[in-house]
């Protein structure tokens, strides 16, 4: 089961690479695109979600806004795909000791999902979604698998009895991924010692 | 102590309705802050935070873009204090019952800092203060006394033992907003059901 959800997670990715290795260099349209999502990934390091515009996403990577907007038809599309290209990996990590696993679970959240940038731009993104049907398809077709794994990993402890049997799993996941967020959001990083603490409760030995 | 902190939590809002009350009605700058902050309520409500502009609130309020700067330094400024003037008060409110003065902090919560707009309004905020110290120091203006007051609750239910006494109530305020704001930007009503679902995690019941 382990990396079931990678292909459907990041498509984009591994058709990418493909080309990159398979022939003599890139096409032109693949390199500008290449520099279209790199631009994204460095400006949402440098201003932030709200500051990010498709017109300095064109300069620095040096093509046209028209070009930009010939591939993704909406800044959140731009920055989906940019993130599919640079979020960890998730795998379904299922050993004999269900408490741990969902530790893994949060640790992976606190630097993935929960990173730095994404405090600003998952609540964004998941915001525009709201207004828009095309963002709301991109984002599930980004968040959708990812939430799939850590479904079955918690699933799995608490068919092992290390979460309470009866819990709701989907309530779990949303308190890990919604707490995360926020004390990111105010500026807390995610220390081991918050990260213990975060689990106990979850697991119900608060 | 009920109450205790309402005065620093609403002061502009007991200035303005004073005036109103003790003359021959507002003078005309009053009118003009008033139509400015309604019209970022409305606005905020419309289109959200990162489609809110300044232009669109002064053209809405029938000011000039520059009475809106000369109020408010910058948007964030300008939402704060109109969230100070519209979010629901909090009072300190300990009964006899710890769990249920939780449940009643969540149920605040639901509608006031996670509100339907404000799933996108506070993130976008929160994101916001940690580049600029002034929109940082009205936002804890804004949220600092609610969150006093919300500790206090819960202090009072850890030293009854209706909640855990060694229980981290920081965590656990951070628990409640930060799973309210992710769930209503993920478009799901705070039911009764789901509020009591959370209420049983937080006390160590689930």
């Amino acid at each position: 089961m382990t990396d079931a959800t990678d292909a459907t997670a990041a498509p984009v990715v591994a058709r990418r690479s493909q080309k990159v290795t398979s022939g003599s260099g890139r096409p032109r349209s693949e390199r500008a695109r290449t520099a279209v999502l790199d631009a994204v990934t460095a400006l949402l390091d440098e201003v932030g979600y709200q500051h990010l515009t498709v017109e300095a996403v064109a300069v620095r990577a040096g093509v046209g806004r028209t070009t930009v907007y010939r591939w993704w038809p909406t800044k959140a599309a731009l920055i989906i795909e940019a993130l599919a290209t640079t979020l960890p990996r998730v795998t379904v990590g299922i050993t004999d000791d269900g408490r741990r696993d969902l530790r893994a679970v949060l640790d992976r959240m606190a630097r993935a999902e929960c990173g730095p940038s994404m405090a600003e731009t998952l609540p964004a993104l998941a915001a525009e979604a709201r207004r828009e049907p095309d963002t709301a398809a991109r984002l599930t077709g980004l968040l959708g698998p990812r939430r799939a794994a850590d479904t079955a990993v918690l699933l799995a402890a608490a068919a092992r009895g290390d979460i309470p049997l009866h819990v709701d799993v989907s309530l779990l996941l949303d308190i890990a991924l919604g707490t995360l967020l926020w004390r990111r959001l105010r500026g807390e990083e995610p220390t081991a010692a918050a990260l213990d603490a975060l689990t106990d409760l979850l697991v119900g030995s608060a």
